[in-house]
């Protein structure tokens, strides 16, 4: 059972450490993106350095108090607030944003939990290099949440996610013990994987304080197009085809459904869609290339061999750099339209690559049979992330069906579960899949990390209620 | 304390499971590559699937009898033998050498632990793709020991160690639970890294048996070639042109010292070295690129860049399969020239990228003071992972040497310490590493790694004395 944090406990902990710790609690603190989790409150304390926050969560500790670590608060799953139970201190990573170390010739940057993603990006940019990690909430997202999530985006085809971009970890256990791994060393068998534990356990193992990662050579030209595909499976194939002509120099695949572009269209008149007519099925690849290797000639290639495999029916090559933002913008625009919309029911799921186009169709007719819902699929066809977003039909608004989300919600994870695929491809757990997590799960993982939890937290104090529900 | 798999264990075992799975115990399985361990003994098991391996672990945990998984028995700091205590099961994967399944169109494969990796390659080869994980032992290696130890070799730069090669695990948890995590999906965000944490854990933690492995599309061109640097940190900048040239195609980037090659040319003179002066520091550069990029091409690109920015002083690219097979006989075949020379002391360390030439000076001059010994450091430079093997003076044999093994080796891996390095790269810590694991590890992870090794495996039947001493 944990106890609050209350007027006691903060004089205790007030007592070691520096005022400006302790930080007045918006209620930003309290709120996540999508709103369906509120925070109680709670005692806010942001520390400076790795021995603050391993005092703090000594003393949690000893107290047995619950301790909610906190990004960027931009998690799509509510991982980020506690609702219910004795108040924790929240235990935000704001002021740890510095970049302690660039070494370009190793392709290493050091950064600190609390650094900004779109600030990392920044300094590999000006150290020559690359920090590929880029998803939509970059210029607000800490990169302490990334790690904790095992943050995806658009760029996972070619460099992978958080787990793959990380060398080492410095991190606070839950005991308060700090562990230096920030090793900038590309190969170390010494041991258990401690790193890629603790990268993806959205902070209920201990809070990650800082991390070395991994820079990439500036692609010498890049190039971005949209293609038109006959539908998702020859968009697969024609992913096959790209990759073998590029040599590997795909970073980015994107899927994109008519649904999208018809909200663009009506939501958000500004962003241009460079089609005449929308088409059913598109896709937006983009190139990273040698300077040898020039880059519209090489997506004019893909067209080409594409169209004669009967793959590809249109298509545009971006001629400018600005061109090819505006592509990107359609790709990029697409998550806010579907909110000005608004969904009833949002899925982030990951299926086998050669499933792909009969789940779609398959789920398509299920999601119809319920009712007349629009379907709004788009995402990383490339890893076979697909966000997976059921609308309410035309003119209507999503609260009129929200007493539906749960049916909806049920018969696309049912169905995704049926294709071997994941529930949560990248978002994570939080406590918005902990009963998913139950009902899709191996019981035998389930239960070797619940092992692992009890062992490395026997009190419960890091982030409760998250991943396993304290109703487990 | 465990117990011995006695007369009794085996009657209760065989009562069990079909009588072929009881093979008589050959000299072979209690040796291990370099003469430092010898196993006394126990009852050999080779289960044909996952349901009888779950009825052995279920078996031993009931009775406390210790279990030693066994793969192709290649591996070099002695994990696959047992030298004391009670007689254990030794668990073989022999019979399970099943390639389950090939995806080529997802770029996946899934293989049975006991596959000799060459047969995965040739699997792999088969369906139009490549399985890169290369290595010397590839001929007998199994992917369950490739899996259990995180295996690296010479394509890590390109394409990862095992852990990156692998998308899921099936495997037997300590208590006999079936574990099946053998997915397809490249993105699965739902809870901990179960999968990492049984990679490399060395059979510590659970049996795997079986894996989704992923594959990758052939290159179009290969290229091979070896250039003649100043030293290890210019081949560094030297990796660097050839990674922005080549757009990342970089598939092997092999250090070579004289050492090596005057090793060779002694005890090995049928494998031609093609150099006339034997340079004192040599790489071999392999590519694999797309169609549009002339791979002989590139390579003189490289050469030139090289030459121009002084970091290449003479080159040979390889003008035909042949010869490519030439330059690569000349690095595989190095460790072999090293076993008939024999060495006092071999070292798996890995560097900072940045830290190499330093090391290397220091160490060498270290290595100097203590008598007139001979160094011979190769491996893949661009991992920072060195084979840093040390000889005794010309004209002597290791085993006069023996007794001053241990300060040897404690000056090296001090030294590597010091430069913030690994002491094992890439074969793990086995028995032979465990007292390096307690001076160098980090503490807080070394105190995080017994209570998930107490938590999964209570009573310690999983490879007993392997990563953690049972004197510990």
């Amino acid at each position: 059972m944990l106890t609050p944090a209350n007027d006691a406990f903060e004089t205790l902990l007030r007592a070691q450490l520096p005022e400006s710790s302790f930080r007045p609690l918006t209620p930003a603190y309290l709120e996540e993106p999508r709103g369906r989790f509120s925070g109680q409150g709670g005692l806010l304390i942001a520390p400076r350095d790795v021995e603050q926050v391993s005092i703090i969560i000594r003393a949690c500790a000893a107290a047995k108090v619950g301790i909610v670590p906190y990004g960027g608060g931009t998690g799509l799953v509510g991982g980020q607030v506690l609702p219910e139970g004795p108040a924790p201190v929240i235990l935000s990573l704001e002021r740890m944003t510095q970049i302690r170390a660039v070494y370009p010739e190793e392709n290493v940057l050091i950064a600190e939990a609390g650094a900004i993603l779109q600030n990392v990006q920044a300094a590999a940019e000006e150290a020559g290099r690359l920090f590929p990690l880029s998803l939509a909430s970059e210029g607000s997202c800490r990169i302490g949440g990334n790690l904790a999530t095992n943050a995806g985006g658009v760029n996972v085809l070619r460099y992978g996610n958080m787990r793959d971009l990380c060398l080492g970890l410095e991190a606070v256990l839950p005991d308060g013990d700090i562990w230096n791994g920030l090793t900038r060393l590309r190969k170390d068998n010494t041991g258990y994987d401690v790193r890629n534990l603790l990268i993806g356990a959205e902070g209920t193992l201990g809070v990650i304080t800082a991390a070395t990662l991994k820079l990439f050579p500036r692609p010498a030209e890049q190039g971005t197009a949209l293609f038109v595909v006959t539908n998702p499976s020859d968009a697969l194939k024609l992913l096959a085809i790209a990759q073998d002509i590029s040599g590997g120099g795909v970073s980015a695949f994107e899927l994109i459904h008519r649904t999208g572009l018809d909200f663009l269209a009506k939501h958000m008149p500004d962003v241009r869609v460079p089609f005449d007519q929308m088409p059913e099925w598109s896709v937006l690849v983009d190139l990273g290339l040698p300077a040898a290797m020039g880059a519209a000639g090489t997506l004019e290639n893909i067209f080409e061999q594409g169209l004669d495999a009967g793959l590809v029916t249109d298509g545009l090559v971006a001629q400018s750099e600005t061109q090819r933002q505006e592509f990107w913008s359609v790709r990029e625009h697409i998550p806010q339209a579907n909110s000005r919309v608004g969904a009833i029911s949002s899925h982030d799921i990951s299926l086998p690559l050669g499933a792909i186009s009969e789940f779609l169709e398959v789920a398509g007719q299920a999601v119809s049979a319920l009712g007349k819902f629009r379907i709004n699929s788009f995402g990383h066809l490339g890893d076979g992330n697909l966000h997976y977003n059921v609308f309410p039909p035309e003119g209507q608004k999503k609260e009129a069906y929200s007493e539906r989300r749960d049916e909806i919600k049920g018969l696309v994870h049912d169905l995704v579960h049926e294709f071997e695929g994941s529930f949560s491809a990248e978002h994570g757990i939080g406590r918005l899949k902990t009963d998913d997590l139950l009902r899709y799960g191996s019981p035998a993982k389930i239960a070797l990390m619940r092992m692992i939890k009890t062992s490395l937290d026997p009190h419960g104090i890091m982030n409760p209620g998250v991943i396993f529900s304290k109703n487990d």
